[in-house]
């Protein structure tokens, strides 16, 4: 088995991957033509079973026109690549039908791997598993959050989800820890948007919290309820977040809001500078020992 | 029949499909997500049957998986749309397995289309039909250089392609006007590169030129056979080119060369300004009345 890189693929995990997991990595060559289409070339590949890794994050178009043209040339070079690995699934947020006249994005996207061969995607902390299993699909999700807390080794007296849809995440990693689980958006005003803890239904003080969640953006989501918390006299709040699009603006709001630490796991390629109080941690060894429950390696 | 036209469609032919073809043009709500991600919605189709037109160029990638969500929102508002015009179509040159390790990318790329209900691709000087036709679709390639020299009304006396493998685009053009047509790879010196006219072969000496090719980049290529054609005598120097992938540098290039005219087809949106030696054709009428000639609009 050789595990085939995209340019998507961070380093951190790619690395984590060849030296705790010893799987074999190799990467394609790639380059950009003058009018701005990607060319690709795979490296000799020396056995009939190929996994291709790529995360889809940022420049989600480029990632899946790549990871298109990966698959299509493993296939027309003899070998078989029916397992995908994709620590970051883009578009999977757009997996109904909300509103008359929109795409299932999710069908649009990932319906072509299936035509590309693929019939196994891998994935971590993906927003609907449901949307990619309905297209025929075996999905294994991979949760990294009680993996994270574990690995940085911290405390935790609550965990919190953003959000009744969140609850499920929130209620797993709480059962892992034996510990009480909630979620925040139950305090919020309808009207003015603010979080107002009610003591009585949820008592924080002194308390350390994991708010948890899959993906982090602008942050400001989680920097309101963190405020909320600490006015409510809750001792410490982190965040526990799978996939961190952050920028350094998003960085600068979870400061402000006195976030302790932002705990997140290397799924994507974050190419700014971090802050100290930002764990990111290589979940490689974790896809991996989970990936062996299913399939060997 | 409802034309929807993405956001690559170039507004002067969107205008002529409406104005000289009176076609009823449509076009989806287009946003960019924070994160990167395209959202689309579609108006309210009030038929059955919608044409999807996008121009695939440039951000290409972008451009494609735009295509893909507009087709899986035809389909999931239960229109049907068999027939997309896609007047330049993207990764058509990588049309085959040119080295081991590299993606077929027409297939990697087009083959989602049928998965999404395309049977029938209507596009403007494809660099290879075969390669649409044989993953089966049915193809119409609309070749426009006789319908351009026609609307400028410019006399040549002979066209000449750049290559071999161009010739039967010159010979299309040159049978059209009746006039003799050759190739200019022929007098190029294989070590050095250089062009020189063999007079005794070739007598260009006082004579109108036309080069004819599908795509201009950088437009180097033009630019030394138009000063090989000068040095041997040639009268005026024109390039009539479908798809114009040209920048401000490639303008200065050809401006350099003194190529008399540019004439091309508004395939692709050119987002610079052009001086008045470019000459943009809209081409909506040609593709309407080639279109016409296979299927009723």
């Amino acid at each position: 088995m050789l595990f085939l890189c995209l340019s998507g693929t961070p380093n951190s995990l790619a690395k984590g991957f060849e030296d705790r997991c010893r799987w074999k990595i190799v990467k394609p060559i790639t380059k950009i033509f003058p009018d701005g289409e990607q060319y690709l070339k795979l490296p000799d590949l020396e056995t009939q079973d190929v996994v291709v890794i790529q995360s889809l994050y940022p420049d989600q178009d480029r990632k899946i026109i790549e990871l298109y043209l990966a698959l299509e040339a493993v296939n027309g070079s003899g070998a078989k690549t029916k397992f995908v690995i994709l620590p970051y699934t883009a578009y999977s947020r757009q997996d109904k039908r909300f509103l008359k006249g929109e795409p299932i994005s999710v069908r649009a996207l990932y319906l072509n791997l299936k035509l590309l061969g693929v019939d196994t995607i891998v994935t971590v902390d993906v927003h609907s598993i449901q949307s990619l299993s309905s297209l025929g699909f075996k999905v294994f999700n991979i949760m990294p959050h009680t993996y994270m807390l574990n690995t940085i080794n911290e405390k935790i007296d609550l965990v919190l989800a953003p959000d009744k849809g969140a609850l499920p995440r929130a209620k797993e990693v709480a059962k892992n820890l034996d510990i009480p689980y909630d979620y925040i958006d139950k305090f919020r005003d309808r009207v003015t948007g603010e979080i107002k803890i009610d003591q009585k239904e949820l008592n924080v003080n002194g308390m350390s919290i994991a708010i948890v969640d899959d993906i982090i953006s602008t942050g400001g989501t989680i920097a309101k309820a963190a405020q909320a918390l600490y006015q409510s006299g809750a001792k410490s709040v982190i965040a526990v977040v799978t996939h961190s699009l952050i920028s350094s603006k998003s960085i600068e709001v979870l400061s402000s809001a006195n976030i302790d630490k932002l705990v997140t796991a290397n799924t994507i390629n974050l190419s700014i500078d971090l802050p100290k109080w930002i764990y990111v941690i290589d979940i490689s060894k974790h896809i991996c020992d989970e990936i062996t429950k299913w399939v060997p390696c």
